[in-house]
C-alpha cells in the first residue's frame, strides 16, 4: 500500500475550501535565534488549531454513505479527537472519541464542544484499546486511525505540498514524529515536488520510538513530556517505511529545548505553539549544527497548550534569563528592616514581586531573621548589580533556585 | 492637507516586498464568542510585531538624501520606536530613539537590537519633548512623529486595503485609536474602496481623547492601562478631522474588557496580542450589539506584550472562570489532618497548586488553625462541588479572593 505525490495532491483538492491555507511566513526573529533562514507554516491556526484537520477531512470525505451512517470513533487524547469531532459534525457523521481519564480538561471540554460523544476510559491510549474494541463491536463503526491510514498520511502530506508552492527553494523540513503519519505524509509530498529537500524527523528524548524502530536501538520509551502530542508508544506501520525511505535523520529534543521552544514562538514570533508543535524549533536549538545557513521551513503543526502550562514556562523563562530573581537574606529582627531593604531595591530599579519574612530557621542568629524576595531585574547584568548593592548593605544575599510555581 | 485612497494606494506600492502581507484569516471561536463573523489581520506578525513597520518605512523611503544623512529621531515608548530603527537600519539612516525612563525593559531591548541609538528621559512622553527639540536643534536630523504625517498615516492605511483585498463583504473594521493614525488611514482607505463600510474606533476608557476631542466633553484623561499602546494624551491634528467625518463612533473599553480580549486571542486564536492590539476584540465584548451578526474585521495591531503581564492575565482568567480557585479551611491542629484534607481533594479530582498553613489567626480556635488552599479544578461547577464536599468534612471552606500574583 504505497502512498504517493498523486494521492497527496488528491487530498489537496479536496480539502480546497474546507481545511485553511495557513499562513507560510519567514520569521526574522527565528532566524536570528538559530542562524538558519527559518520559515514557519502556521498550523496552529487551523479551527481545531492543528494539522490533524487535513488528515481527519480527508479520511471523512472517503467514507461510503452506509460508514457515514454508522459513524465513526476515534482514540485520542488531544488535537486528532478535536479534528474528528469537528469535521465529523460538519459532515454530519456521528463520532464517538475514546480518551484516557488523565486528558487534560482544556481538550475534553474542546472535542466536546464540537459536539462528539466523549468516553473517558483508562489512564493511557493504550488501555483505551479494550473499550475501544468493544464500541466498534457494538456499532460497527468505523475507527478513524490518527496516522496509520494512507487516507490521513495523504492529507497531512498537503501541508509541504503548499510550504513549497511559497518558497520553493526550501532546503530542510524540520518535522514532528509521532506514530509518523505527519512527517510521512509530507515527506512523500515534499521530496516528490522538490526530490533535493532533506527532511529531518524530530521526536522527544522520552519517545524515540520511531527511531528505534529504524535503528533497532531499545531505548526506554516513557515519561512526563511537554510534548504530549508526540508522546506515541507504537509507531504505524505505514508510516516507518515512508520514514526509512525519505527522512535523512532523527534529532531528539528534551524538555529544555520544548520549553524554550515553545518560549520562543511566543515571545519572538507572537503565536502559541504546544509541545508537539515547536518541536520543530526545539530540534533547531538541539542540533543548530544541522540548518546553520540553510532554508529551514518548520511546520508548528498545533497551538493546544494548556494555559497554565504555558504561563509557568513563561516565567521559568524569566527566571533562566535572570529577569525574575530570588535570593535569601539575613536580616535583624528589629522594626524598620523591611523598610530598609525595599527602600534600596527601589533605588536599584528591581521591582519586588514578592516577600517571604521568616524568623524560625536555625541558620541565622537568634535575634536575626531571614527574608526571601523575588524580585523583577531588567537582565542578568542587573541582578548581579543588585547581589552586589545587598552585600554591601550587609545583608549576606544568597541566590534560591528558581520557584516558578508549579 | 488631504489625504485620499490614491497616497494609499501609493504607500502600498511602496510598501510591495518590504512589510509583510499579514494574513487575514477568519477566526470562528471570535465569531462564537461575540456573536458576529470575525475576521482578523495579524499586524502582529510584522518584523517589528505592529503595524508601525508600514507608516514608518513609507515616511522613511520619502525622504530626501541630504535628509537621510541627517538621521532621524522618533519619541517613542513602544511599536513606533521599534519599527522607526527597524526601518532606518535597513535604509541606512541614522535613528536616535527618545523613551520615557519608565518604558518596559523588553521594549527598550527590542529597539536597541535593531541599532538605533536609545536616550532616555523623562517619566512620560511629553517629558521627552524638550529633549528631542534639543537633539533636533543640534543634529538637524527629521521628526518621525507616530501618527500626524500624511507619509505615516497613508502607510498604516495600507491594512484596511489588504482587508478588503481578501474579506470585501466586511461591514465594519474595528480600529483602536491613540493618536489616530491608525484609524485615520484606514478609514479613508476602507471607505475608499467600500464607500457604505462601517469604521468604528476603540479607546481605553482611561484615554477618551479622540472622543474628548470630537463631543467636546472633557472626560478624565490618564493612569495605568494594559493598553499603554493606545495611551495618548494628544490627538493628531491631521487625524481628528478625518475621524469625524468617516468614523461612525468609539466605543471605550475597560481594563477587563482589554484582559478578556487580550485572554481570548490567546487561547482561542492561539496569537499574542498587546493590549493595544486586542483593543478592537475588547470593543466586540464591551459593546455587542453593535456587532452581532455582521462581518467584522479586526485589526490585531500589536503583539508586544511584557510575557510577565501575559502569564499574570492568563492566570487571571482560570480564577475568572474558576478553574483556579483558592479557599481558606479551619482545621484541627493535630498531626495527619493536612494528610485527610489532601487526600479528600485528590479523591474530588482537584489539582493542589498551593498550601499555606497558618497557627497565629485570632479568628480560628486556640487549638485549631487555618489552612490556604488554591486548587486547580475543571470548571465552575467542579469548584462548586469541591466546597461542598470540604463542608460535608467539616472544614467551613471560605472562598479567598483571587489572588493571582502582581
Amino acid at each position: 500500500m504505497t502512498i504517493t505525490l498523486a494521492d497527496v495532491e488528491r487530498a489537496r483538492r479536496m480539502l480546497a475550501g474546507v481545511a485553511l491555507r495557513t499562513p507560510m511566513l519567514a520569521a526574522p526573529k527565528l532566524s536570528g535565534l538559530t542562524g538558519a533562514e527559518v520559515f514557519v507554516k502556521y498550523e496552529n491556526l487551523q479551527v481545531t488549531n492543528s494539522f490533524k484537520d487535513r488528515g481527519a477531512f480527508v479520511k471523512l470525505s472517503a467514507l461510503s454513505e452506509e460508514e457515514r451512517r454508522r459513524g465513526v470513533i476515534a482514540m485520542s487524547a488531544g488535537n486528532h479527537a478535536q479534528a474528528v469531532a469537528y469535521h465529523a459534525r460538519r459532515l454530519g457523521i456521528p463520532a464517538t472519541i475514546v480518551m484516557p481519564i488523565t486528558t487534560p480538561f482544556v481538550k475534553i471540554k474542546a472535542t466536546e464542544a464540537f459536539g462528539a460523544e466523549i468516553v473517558l476510559e483508562g489512564e493511557t491510549l493504550a488501555e483505551c484499546q479494550n473499550r475501544v474494541d468493544a464500541i466498534i463491536a457494538e456499532r460497527q463503526c468505523v475507527l478513524v486511525h490518527p496516522y496509520d491510514d494512507p487516507a490521513i498520511i495523504a492529507g497531512q502530506g498537503t501541508i509541504a505540498l503548499e510550504m513549497l508552492d511559497e518558497i520553493g527553494d526550501l532546503d530542510v523540513l524540520v518535522i514532528p514524529i509521532g506514530g509518523g503519519g505527519l512527517i510521512a505524509g509530507n515527506a512523500i509530498a515534499a521530496r516528490g515536488v522538490r526530490p533535493i529537500i532533506e527532511i529531518v524527523g524530530v521526536e522527544a528524548k522520552f519517545y524515540p520510538c520511531m527511531r528505534n524502530v529504524l535503528t533497532g536501538a531499545n531505548d526506554p520509551v516513557g515519561g512526563s513530556t511537554l510534548a504530549e502530542g508526540i508522546a506515541v508508544k507504537n509507531v504505524g506501520v505505514l508510516t516507518v517505511p515512508v520514514v526509512r525511505e525519505l527522512v535523512k535523520n532523527i534529532v531528539l529534543v528534551d524538555e529544555a529545548h520544548l520549553e524554550r521552544a515553545v518560549n520562543a514562538y511566543l515571545t519572538l514570533q507572537k503565536t502559541m505553539a504546544e509541545g508537539a508543535g515547536a518541536a520543530g524549533l526545539a530540534a533547531m536549538l538541539a542540533a543548530p549544527e544541522l540548518f546553520r545557513g540553510r532554508k529551514v521551513g518548520l511546520i508548528l503543526c498545533g497551538g493546544n497548550i494548556d494555559p497554565r502550562i504555558l504561563a509557568s514556562i513563561m516565567v521559568r523563562e524569566l527566571e533562566r534569563d535572570d529577569r525574575i530573581v530570588s535570593f535569601r537574606l539575613t536580616i535583624m529582627d528589629r522594626p524598620g528592616e523591611l523598610g530598609a531593604i525595599a527602600s534600596l531595591l527601589g533605588e536599584l530599579g528591581a521591582n519586588i514581586l514578592e516577600v517571604d519574612h521568616r524568623r524560625l530557621f536555625l541558620d541565622v542568629p537568634a535575634k536575626g531573621a531571614s527574608l526571601d524576595v523575588t524580585v523583577e531585574t531588567r537582565d542578568h547584568a542587573h541582578a548581579e548589580a543588585i547581589m552586589r548593592a545587598l552585600a554591601r548593605g550587609g545583608y549576606r544575599p544568597a541566590r534560591l533556585a528558581a520557584r516558578a510555581s508549579n
